[in-house]
């Protein structure tokens, strides 16, 4: 199994920047730590640790929007991972956007680039 | 000035993915605190935290490799942000290669699917 350094956090944790393997859009960023990174390799669905419920995180399980492992990229120092997935069900965000980089800084204000696709209070 | 959470993290740090703003091509993923956030809207040029110098880290400063921003997006959490920039000088990576994510996990190796453009020996 490819090892990665999960030493340099203070946590223990490294980043995992899901990218959409078609468009190259950015979905979203989670945290991973050793047993994540094992488990996505084992299941080839992202799987993350999360870090207010302290626990792993198989994404999707619950809403069944999981992301499935096209490809995966480690950067230069071992640290920061590229998950390329097919975003099952479209939308990676618990707010129901698709990504959960919908807002663009614009001066002083947030702005929304992107739209509402599914009503969060049905993804789960 | 848009206010990002900084509180997260052990170390006060947050991830900023900087993406090339036409391709969409991740090219590095680096760590900002309030002071490089700060710095990088005044300046309007990518500016990270190194971990290892434990200071300000104003890309591209020596080898002229700047990262000018085009567009930030801020995720759902405020803890996360994209740089979306033009890199000039073309190479993201200290190893010479475009992005830091040049390899790709390959069973059990890493395989690079990215060349080398500039010698880093003369980079800096």
């Amino acid at each position: 199994m490819i090892e990665l350094d999960f030493s340099k956090s203070a946590d223990g944790l490294i980043p995992a920047i899901a990218q959409d393997y078609q468009t190259g859009e950015i979905l979203m960023m989670a945290y991973i730590n050793k047993e994540s990174w094992e488990y996505t390799l084992a299941t080839n669905h992202a799987t993350y640790y999360s870090r207010s419920r302290k626990k792993l995180w198989k994404k999707g399980e619950t809403s069944g929007n999981v992301q499935k492992i096209k490809e995966i990229l480690v950067d230069c120092d071992e640290d920061t991972v590229i998950f390329k997935v097919e975003q099952i069900g479209g939308v990676a965000c618990h707010t129901g956007h698709r990504s959960c980089f919908y807002r663009k800084v614009d001066g002083e204000n947030l702005t929304e680039i992107a739209p509402v696709i599914i009503d969060p209070e049905k993804m789960y």
